[in-house]
């Protein structure tokens, strides 16, 4: 059924194939019309200690894929690849992506990439910064213009994507104190497939808890990053941009709500924007932006509604006795907070339609 | 983006799209190649006490959709369509389908028309029997056959789905005594969006109950049904089938994991099968299925695999000192258990490709 | 085995029995050691629409209580105890409160008795104030002594519960701003047994979701009272409290984890409390009482730590670069939130010990 | 308030307190009536690599305990209590107890001792076989004798608890055949504290599996053993006992619900048991036992209801048409079905009461 006569095939490949944001690129690529069409092709797929095993044993829902075998993650295995995407640890891809030509379009899940202030990079990460690329968060004003036709893109957290696209406009357009407070709610797949005690089921069932907290987690300076740029792209003259950043673990595999407050403030003339003036701030910022949907008033953002959706789902409130915006955003952190947000990059640097392969239907209940 | 140039636009109503089973027929539709092309139209969205509701109240997770108002369920609304997808309470669909044209394919996600014995319908439900209309399972010997070009079908229960495909290929082959037992676990919405305190969150998460055991379920005589069918359709002189059913509620949104075991029935030289010799009865049966997949020795079916997917997974095991055949089968049950059959169903009985729309990757974790 | 030697038997009503509340206050009531020696009897159970069902098929945990029948929630049937719990929906207490004599205990678990400002009372409610009541949470200021032998008490709400013991030290003793925000997360049985399509086990599984965003939630002038009340007691001149309050439902029965940041507040030399500093404040709050526990450092509260159990676990945190106080506090909604608190303050009441029948161990994993 | 005059102190220790069994041997001796008498202390509390810790860190659950820290599992540091509980992976209990004297109570949460039959031992756990100790479960026939005064315990297995208690009356009746099918509901802590991928939150949430199906898992000779004692008690001429058994875990942290079917026998007249004969088997059979609740007609078990207590919940029904007994079982597999049995089988050890500390009230919802 696949129709090749359009043009030449784009072979893919996925580092870190046995983990869940290499699981969630795949997933979405079998659904990637191209794909379909035979005109995209999974090639290589590689892994850690993993290497030697088939899908059907470490990613059982690609039963298309299942008699694939993992490889070793090696420059030689990534080559001859058009676009690699990289789902691998802190601190391996710089080695990866300097073995690859810089024709093939690398996009990495990973955070080596995202920070542009080494100093930033340095205290949280405590290594030498790899340099910054492209971010592959459209949405974000000038976002989208780097990222046509960009061979090198480095792919935004999941904390950071829901919490920037919340506040971003409220910030960008100075209808709030530039400190801000984000209290995000993740599913435990955030974490990755990842062998740690804390993250057996018996343990987060029936129960939440907070963790790196009072700003230890490494997603905080990149918010502030992405709030920065927002303020500097609308000349918004705020300040100092902070960030009071808690995140906290939900027993639930995938989905982060995000709730993230900021004073109003007061304009040259001692008001404060009201409902109407937020919700028009929210509008014009996203009202042609195809994943992001300001909810209807009343209607609340869940994260279960946008499971394995690229949709971001907002609502916007003014609490008038506290003075404060309240925004709510919900994700799947799997998908728009990484896999989706790959393909989505893909697609841009590709030269594609941004929307092939994503959709907006969740898979609910 | 729509090629409307191959021919006339299917329009299709879903009655009953507030709850899990019309939003599940929704959510398949939306990825559907047909509507993507423009050559399936979804039309008129009806319910009954939620009239008057838009989408992005009642099924939030369907963003396209969330303008769309439902309206009452009558025949005058659901006039006008070719396809009209059923998903109402019990009882109700004889009346609405006596009122469209037989042209119409209604496709009945309800138990109306499932059961073709009168007196196993009066036992189980207490009215009189409305008839029986073929039964959307085409994996079942011979039912294909009767779903292309049919414009009225039954789509199957959720447990007789994967219990009798889980025990057709051995009880048709002979290779068990025709007493089996079925243990299914399932999740909460294969009971429907149905206000029962039973079915609060704080009730179902954290705890594991059976319900309407001892064949109290209505699901019961069904399973029996196809398992006679299986045996009569190759001839196997095995008996009376009997069932002992079992179902458990478990706190997940989604799924049915089947536990199904028989008794190995010796032949005539007083052998019973082994391992391989199982495994070839469903590799002949199921070899050339799209949508079931026998798993590779050693990897056992889970249910988080197939959520949202068209697939059903098996495995076949022998256990020497009981003396049993176990098989263990896994399904969506709001996607191949409901929705999925029903579009399965409506690609063969308006010969499209089978496949079309339906897909075997999971949503995981 | 019961010790009926010394002293007269207390006679325990319970209006709701049928609700999670009510439920909660037999189950800490059956451990209560007064209970066990036979000096507390647990007298009339009653309920609404509940009222001639067995305990064995409503709450069927309540094993000891199993063929306890509802009675018919009246003045008449409450009569006659010692000590009467109230477990009903907001409104209804003042009327059965006003029918039973000044010299019972009557203990509400509802809010109607909470809220000392009738126009707080009015603008959440909208209902004419009945009054308040002493306040059942020890543990703040000045409360315990007013529980001594108090015959009318108002058990808190669950929310407030955590979020002001998590900020009352902290405001009291003026190292934050007055305007806290607390975003908290709580399992489903806070909002009571409630058919409600949202608190479905469909619905809540898998996602989270805020809810009565932007203070309309009821308990935020109650958190607001507590902490106005805090500053009073200590003489902090803070000025106005303002409290930005988000309930956020996650998937899990019980539990509440809240997230509670204020800035730092500048002293008189420009300097704001380090961790050392915020430490000591909690420490020198909270040091002996039996049911705060400030974790050692590093290790952050957790829900499933609490479930069952009367404790309330903190920890303390300063984000130097944001300038924040961050408060975690967990707790069980339905002991320590709850029917913990209404025991605790029967206690009190009775002259009892105060920890009586109540656990500081959760029932984990 | 400890009151220490009536006698002498019992020291307890336990090995392997940071795993799931020894955190609920804690968690229950915490609310043994002699532990808050102050005769019974808790001495000392091992562990393998996680010596050296604290329980703060590793059972928060226990804040009277927080502060203790772990020491290595040596019999050096078990020496010198009165009774040593063993949490231990198999294979390490012979080895430990060999070094105790033989008038230390030493009860053995592992499997070591379980097992009668060498044969079974060595095809089962490869190694050879340790010997076998009281059998901690004193409502089977005879256990609860041999229990009293003993030095040596061996607690059963979790599935062998509630599958054997659900199926001992039919099969010691003889209303029975002795081809019994189990399938069994788990919840992952009956996997341990380990890290293994497939115990993943992320991978358990939402998704329902089998494992070690087909005879493969260690308890099925538990439970045969178990049925052949009770149908040898009785002396009912049965035949041999073969178990069907398949292990399935949900996504819940505690309590297994057992679903047990065997087909009904018929007597020397050909009739068989119905519903009346069938309860008036489990009636006489656990009549007066303290934890074993046969429940009322209609009332079906859920794991919710037990846990964190010491019952067993049960119900039973005639399924004519498949001419099956039904019998569901429920118990919280870390309590009745490890801790609880522990320390029931303690209290008999050394003279106490025998449900002293052990409650049948569940922590719900």
């Amino acid at each position: 059924m696949a129709d090749t006569s359009s043009g030449p095939v784009v072979r893919v490949a996925v580092a870190g194939a046995s983990g869940y944001a290499g699981g969630e690129v795949l997933r979405v690529l079998l659904g990637h019309p191209e794909y379909r069409a035979g005109r995209l092709e999974i090639g290589a797929l590689t892994a850690g200690s993993n290497a030697g095993t088939t899908l059907a044993q470490l990613q059982p829902h690609l039963l298309p894929l299942a008699d694939r075998v993992l490889e070793a993650t090696t420059a030689e295995v990534l080559a001859g690849h058009d676009v690699v995407f990289l789902g691998l640890p802190h601190g391996q891809s710089a080695a990866i992506a300097q073995q690859l030509p810089e024709s093939t379009v690398i996009i990495d899940c990973g955070a080596d990439f995202r920070l542009t202030d080494p100093q930033d990079w340095e205290t949280y990460y405590g290594s030498p910064h790899a340099g910054s690329w492209p971010y592959g968060l459209p949405e974000l004003p000038g976002a989208r213009e780097q990222l046509r036709g960009a061979t090198r893109i480095a792919v935004p957290g999941c904390y950071p994507t829901v919490s920037s696209l919340a506040l971003a406009p409220a910030v960008g357009a100075g209808i709030v104190e530039p400190d801000v407070t984000v209290v995000a709610v993740s599913g435990t797949s955030g974490a990755g497939r990842k062998l740690d005690v804390g993250l057996l089921g018996s343990e987060v069932m029936g129960s939440v808890r907070a963790y790196n907290i009072a700003g230890a987690h490494r997603h905080t300076p990149e918010i502030a990053q992405n709030l920065k740029a927002a303020a500097a792209a609308t000349g918004a003259d705020i300040g100092d941009v902070t960030v009071s950043f808690t995140p906290v673990l939900a027993p639930m595999p995938r989905g982060i709500l995000a709730t993230c407050t900021a004073r109003l403030r007061p304009d040259a003339a001692g008001a404060v924007a009201d409902l109407a003036a937020a919700r028009a701030v929210y509008d014009k910022a996203y009202g042609d932006e195809p994943f992001i949907h300001l909810l209807p008033e009343g209607v609340l953002p869940q994260t279960g509604s946008v499971v394995g959706s690229n949709a971001i789902t907002l609502q916007v409130a003014v609490d008038t006795a506290a003075r404060t915006l309240v925004v709510i955003g919900a994700i799947d952190n799997l998908t728009k907070g990484t896999a989706g947000a790959a393909v989505q990059s893909m697609n841009l640097a590709l030269g594609l339609d941004e929307t092939a392969g994503l959709s907006t239907v969740g898979v609910a209940p």
